[in-house]
């Protein structure tokens, strides 16, 4: 057992896992946990029991919790209904999660809706807002690279408008769940048939369901390699989606937000466009999030 | 038992199914019957046992068989390497699949390849060669909507080019397998949403991952229904294929073989653009191929 005590905690509750931190009400991390149960695989009244497992050793007295992501769902552990863009990354209305132990206090931040043309977000805001934290006054785009990638327009400390693609889910199953299957490897890598992709992609993006075949025809006929179709593929797919988010990126100033290999994709393909882009660690800026969302709850 | 007796047997053998027809030597059909026992779940050993299951009954002494499909893999029976275009639809080339019984001539039509850009059919050849059989001299460009959908471009009794586009499998996929599914109906419809979808996706086709994305979100923010959100994603990826099939199709006559419904949104997505186009069944095709092939192998 530790003797670690919060005097807040942050925790970052998303679909499939779970991560809290011990915290400093200066904001230093005294401890982290993490836990499998996401959103996901848990019942409205089986969050607080998980959060008491992962961080109740952390909690003596009233203790306050900012939680972000898909705890915040209709399907979460209380709905905290969207907040409509233009607005900042965290506006007012964060939401009190019903709990049995009257010492526990959670803060369940909102996620971002637009309205036309219709999209959602939810627990990228906290990044966002994290970003802005350490970035007074930045104006530009800032992209989410993941299962769903987010590109988002920040301008005068708001979120002016936003675009999800489901780029990441779709190199998943289609690598994974197609005749693809075939010809794409688990694992391994190209960087040229990346590079080359992209290329082709942006060039006539509107190819793509042809394009995606031709890894398979190419695969039979010219022996392209496992790992050479699984860069491919990745390419294509994030080829197609720099074409159609170049309203976004053109000529503004880029930070790429994510896990590192899939942000340093990202980062590759736009300096290949002349778009030079800052690629920022997510976990660090997850939880400066949180930690703006406390300052402004207790502010 | 029936009496009936094949002068030659024809035979469509694809992935998950295989048919098979009893023919008479002037091409009447004395019979039909099937199989669920496809080229995926047979050895190579297992397809002489399974064509005399089905079709024994219907041999007398030496039977010619004729047949076409993924039967000709490098999976299947015996690999019948693809011709190249451009070719006819059924060039030279049947190979004899190994069998024990010395009364069987199994014939197998080999598939077509295309060098550059990469692709490969095998068993559309067949329907080709049975549409062109019925309209001599015919120029233009067949489509062949399905799993993976063929455009195949027909000049001079020769298939001069093709490409196939994912379509099919893409919207199976992607409406089950995705986080779509929660929005995707199973089934149900609406000819009003799969317009609008066709016309979006030709006026913006690079634009896939975050139209598809849009159907989520339409269905968090703005009750978009699941029958609407299945002709919705139906008609993204098929304006998003004819957008990038528009160099085959753009001026030229036009063909649709396939299945009834799938093969009339083609027609119909077609029409909106002022391309009108022939629907041609399927079924009958394949026999008119199958019954070209016999007549070209019995000279």
């Amino acid at each position: 057992m530790t003797d670690i005590r919060a005097d807040w905690i942050a925790v970052d509750w998303g679909t499939s896992h779970m991560r809290a931190w011990a915290m400093s009400a200066s904001g230093t991390v005294l401890a982290a946990a993490q836990s499998d149960k996401g959103m996901g695989t848990l019942d409205r009244d089986g969050f607080e029991p998980e959060l008491l497992r992962v961080a109740g050793g952390w909690m003596d007295g009233p203790t306050t919790v900012i939680a972000c992501g898909m705890v915040g769902s209709r399907q979460g552990w209380v709905e905290a209904p969207y907040a409509t863009v233009p607005c900042p990354a965290l506006p007012d209305g964060f939401v009190q999660a019903p709990t049995t132990s009257r010492d526990l206090q959670v803060h369940v931040i909102p996620g971002l809706k637009q309205t036309n043309p219709a999209d959602v977000m939810r627990g990228e805001e906290t990044q966002i807002a994290g970003f802005l934290a350490r970035n007074k006054n930045w104006d530009g785009v800032i992209c989410l690279p993941g299962t769903h990638t987010k590109w988002v327009h920040v301008s005068a400390d708001e979120v002016v408008s936003f675009q999800t693609f489901m780029t990441g889910e779709l190199f998943a199953t289609i690598g994974s769940q197609t005749v693809l299957r075939h010809s794409v490897a688990a694992d391994g890598w190209d960087d040229t048939a990346f590079a080359d992709a992209v290329t082709d992609a942006m060039a006539r993006p509107e190819k793509l369901a042809a394009q995606l075949f031709s890894l398979r025809a190419e695969g039979l006929l010219n022996d392209l390699s496992g790992p050479a179709a699984r860069a491919r593929l990745s390419g294509l797919l994030i080829g197609a989606e720099l074409a159609a988010a170049k309203p976004y990126w053109l000529g503004q100033q880029i930070a790429v937000i994510g896990a590192g290999d899939l942000s340093k994709l990202y980062v590759d393909a736009l300096a290949a466009q002349h778009a030079p882009a800052t690629q920022v660690q997510a976990d660090a800026i997850t939880l400066a999030g949180l930690t703006a969302a406390y300052r402004s709850l207790k502010g």
